[in-house]
């Protein structure tokens, strides 16, 4: 059927095929209808922030087949910067049977869930085992002790003394035949044969900023969950730099340190455990990634002298301690062990990074960049350097110390876009009034603030411009979300001193990238791949950071999003061995760059601090886009 | 000169040679004075209780050259129980010159510190060594870590997590010079190489009613102290069955018990370091000796199994954990282990007493007899057989749950003699008032009572026979001080109950020894020699624990003491490696025996219960030599 005679009290209708990854959808299509409006009414989400007006580009889809409605002139903007075949679905309109493709379908997540890519065929080799074995029962002929009885069965002879306590119970209990839990050939736990059990493993992504954690069952690779919460050491300070110095005036502040970030990791446990009903004993092994600071605190290291030149860490090694002896509540038989370092500021997370991009095998040159509290930044040429580096970009990316900045979980507005008149339209994590703003929402935000005009290439808000630019008896400050629409009852903003925070992070990043690009011998574009790691990951605008000038101006389609590497790596490690084992490679491998030895360095922190950038031909492109989208400059 | 003139104003004086161990004095004697006062005078103490009456027998020497007095009425009944050329010093006098042996001075001692064995030639190879290394300072160019640069230098690979804490800090503080302290390959500790340290180890004798600390320097092997507690498991429990009663009822008190154990074994650390003015934390290493129940309540296992058919123990085995994980207080990277046990009911403190006895060394017929709550029994035969038992003896022998038991401590009663009217001459540890009476004086007191017709043979108290016995709401008492004598101003008895008390101790021990002798084939008299080990070890007076009937009626001189094997041989494994790799042998080759299943052992011990023995026969020499002390009987 190709077009269909109307009148007025019909509508034709189409059949469309969606593709949306890997799935395929058929709806039928309303002609008179948006085909975002179709979409919705079919089931499928599709996220727009505009609520249809043209102006976010949210709602963009590729056109395969079919007829369409003619472009919009807003719509065209948007086809400029997206490509040809691009349509945003607010504005089209099918005109005939029709196959389109939709990058991915709306989450309607209560909270934000960082996905990340474990390959599939990842072999399953967990440190943690289990042997059932029968026990010969004592008699008045053989009267040997309990211990002596189930290490003669086991054929091993390490245990945790531990075990002690309970071995003679347990075995009767279990009419002598139980299942000997083993970390790597030592006996951590014995438990009845007649008795459910769960072997359950944890990785940890400890941030300066956020600590990560998911649970695994280690029988069979199942993530059984997530949690996610603001590191209990922010109290001591904002970055690792004011941890170090409260750390070092004295022995009792490092114990503040050591407890606050257990404290943290001991509640997400708890909560994660009590959520889907397991008893945290029956998790045996944490894998521990972070920052060498995190990591040297985790231990009860001040850092102090890493802090200083020439840097040295206090250990870069995978160090592996029993879990009662950090008082992290997992089995307190069980181990904590830590991703191996590559130096003082290039830490266990960008190894669990590598580890889970791939990086190390990726044939061409390619950047790894970690977005944190610390950026971190790894340049793989094709000549198999492997260079690193890290720069100190602070808390804000993550929400915090931003006036209404929070972090990404409910009722966080996680994307933004603003109209020619300075209103905004925003998405709220859970679907809720918001309540303030996080990462990727500030991200795009500041990027659609410079775009319409309210902040001038110095990240200055240009007073008077718009309605929603107000001033406080702390300066300017732009007004996202007034004070009737929001959770609080009070306007959700960001403030000049926001934007400067903003500033010198994605300044720092930047400036991290092409000066390690440089060092490398390479220049940006001859990238072929850049993995984004980092709390935000795959909920980062890539167009938005491109404006804010934190991400160069290359091809979107030569960025990867891997999520939050730092937990992907300390996953794969805690599932299997080889990658615990390829991880101690790796971090023998890379070399790690000083970037305050590095000439010029300073200079390139300072020119990227303008947004995009202060000298405009590095962002040529996004600055056209940007004249498309607007009709300005 | 040989005799000389006498006159009113001049006494003769002769030189009297006197030996002392190996020791050689010479002292000029007043004819006219007894042997023993010449002694004082010249500054040579010999224990004598009853002030030179004749009475106790304490003051013996050997007369080996020269003339001396006639021997009085009293010291001929000595005589005839000690031998034709003993001599009692408060009643000879010399009329020569003259060479004597004096079996040992009397100690001036403010506690009572048993002395044990171990040879002179034990290789000192403790378990804690220490490497002094130069670590190279950390560059620009080198910024590996500070462990990975500690573990480079030092060659190995294993280490105590929780070093990493200090690791930083120690090397800056040392210029990168430190003593690397090392359990086994473990690395445990690092210590600037411009401070002072010392490597302490502690002998642990974990007794059910008594523990007791050793503390020795592992570098030089010195003893450096010792102290001794009640184990504050009392307050749960007297002996080892009320105790696993207890831990039965419920897993918290298991906890009590094992906390009660811990604690002591802390306060005695504490306080012993403290008098020699050591920090605890240079204790690496514990070595614990005890009974079976005892290691495992140490370890939290409630010993519930053990304590019924058929008797299985927890575990046998040396374990080896680390002091943080008991919660014991010497440095907590350090560790503590216990000594192998040989069964539920001969424990590792009875491997203790063989490793310091070296019984498995003897070539013929011996025995091994351990004095304490529980007695334990070893039977080594010339053939290399060699059985293990133990038996319940109760609390009492070490002072507990007496009326006026106390420990071997100052103000105790360690000896007493009842002369012919009932009236008791004592010697007091610390030379104080007394406040009370503990287990050898407890002993020696009973037989004399027995000597002296005050208790029949089966234990009852005469009423009316002297008038030291007394009579109050409880029964029957006899009283050794006087109220106005004590330091309490309390009188000091033994009471009717108290007697019982030692009666069954006494009588499960003989009843053991004789029906283990019987299983091995052997007879008493046949046994060549009988080491005594225990808490009281080398204070127990021999012919009293013979007229009790607790020892057998064989000659004195087959007696061995090895005073507290236990901690003897703990601390023997403390400071070699040889030893401890004895102890794994030993514990395996000890056959243990339960008496209960032995035909007659019941009756056998009915009959010990009385004074020395219901069969008179056995103790033959024993009556006739209180016969002869008294003229009775």
């Amino acid at each position: 059927m190709d077009g269909c005679p109307k009148n007025m009290f019909h509508h034709c209708s189409y059949r469309v095929k969606v593709l949306v990854g890997e799935e395929k959808y058929e709806i039928v299509a309303d002609e008179s209808l948006s085909l975002l409006q179709n979409l919705i009414k079919s089931g499928i989400p599709v996220d727009n922030l505009c609520g249809g007006r043209g102006v976010c580009g949210k709602c963009a889809v590729r056109a395969i087949e079919g007829s369409f409605s003619p472009p919009t002139e807003v719509e065209k903007r948007w086809m400029n910067i997206l490509g040809p075949n691009i349509r945003l679905s607010c504005q089209a309109r099918v005109l005939s049977d029709a196959v389109i493709e939709l990058k991915k379908m709306a989450k309607v997540a209560e909270g934000k869930i960082l996905t990340w890519g474990v390959k599939k065929e990842t072999p399953l080799r967990p440190l943690v085992s289990f042997q059932r074995v029968k026990v010969k029962p004592p008699t008045l002929e053989d009267q040997k002790g309990d211990l002596e009885r189930l290490l003669n069965v086991s054929g091993g002879e390490h245990y945790d003394p531990l075990i002690l306590k309970d071995i003679s119970y347990l075995l009767r209990e279990s009419n002598f035949e139980v299942s000997l839990v083993r970390y790597y050939d030592e006996v951590v736990d014995l438990i009845p044969a007649n008795r459910d059990f769960r072997i359950l493993g944890a990785a940890v992504d400890v941030g300066t900023t956020t600590v990560v954690v998911y649970l695994y069952d280690l029988l069979t690779g199942e993530n059984l969950g997530v949690e996610s919460a603001y590191n209990e050491q922010l109290r001591f300070g904002e970055d690792v730099i004011s941890r170090v110095e409260y750390a070092r005036r004295g022995r009792d502040n490092v114990e503040d340190l050591r407890k606050a970030v257990i404290n943290t990791i001991n509640k997400l446990i708890e909560s994660v455990s009590q959520r889907i009903g397991v008893d945290n004993a029956c998790i045996y092994d944490m894998v521990c990634a972070g920052n060498t600071t995190m990591l040297a605190l985790l231990l009860g290291n001040d850092c102090y002298y890493g802090s200083i030149a020439p840097y040295p860490p206090p250990f870069t090694s995978s160090v592996r301690v029993k879990a009662r002896d950090l008082g992290v509540k997992i089995n307190p038989r069980g181990y904590v062990r830590t991703v191996p370092s590559i130096s003082m500021y290039v830490g266990g997370d960008i190894v669990a990074d590598i580890i889970a991009s791939r990086l190390h095998e990726y044939e061409g040159n390619a950047a790894l960049i970690d977005l944190g509290t610390n950026g971190e930044i790894v340049i793989k040429t094709g000549e198999d350097l492997f260079l690193a580096t890290s720069c100190a970009a602070g808390p804000a990316l993550e929400g915090y110390g931003v006036r209404d900045g929070m972090r990404a979980v409910k009722g966080a507005i996680e994307s933004v876009v603003i109209d020619e008149t300075g209103r905004s339209y925003y998405r709220v994590i859970g679907n809720t009034k918001p309540e303030g703003i996080c990462g990727s929402g500030i991200i795009e935000a500041i990027a659609w603030m410079r775009i319409r005009g309210i902040i001038d290439e110095a990240g200055k808000i240009r007073k008077g411009v718009s309605e929603f630019v107000k001033e406080d008896n702390e300066g300017l400050k732009f007004v996202i979300v007034p004070a009737n629409a929001s959770a609080t009852s009070r306007e959700i903003v960001l403030t000049q001193k926001d934007i400067r925070m903003i500033q010198l992070a994605k300044a720092a990043i930047y400036a991290a990238l092409s000066t390690l690009t440089r060092v490398a011998g390479l220049e940006l574009h001859v990238l072929e791949r850049i993995f984004i790691a980092g709390a935000f990951g795959n909920y980062l605008d890539i167009f938005s950071a491109q404006v804010l000038g934190m991400l160069p101006d290359i091809p979107q389609e030569k960025f990867s999003f891997i999520g939050n590497g730092s937990i992907a790596g300390a996953s794969m490690m805690l599932l299997s061995k080889n990658f615990a084992e390829e991880a101690q490679a790796i971090a023998k491998r890379v070399k790690s760059v000083e970037l305050n030895l590095i000439k010029d360095f300073q200079s390139e922190f300072v020119k990227a601090t303008y947004i995009p950038h202060m000298e405009k031909e590095r962002f040529k492109n996004v600055l056209n886009k940007i004249k498309q989208l607007t009709g300005l400059m």
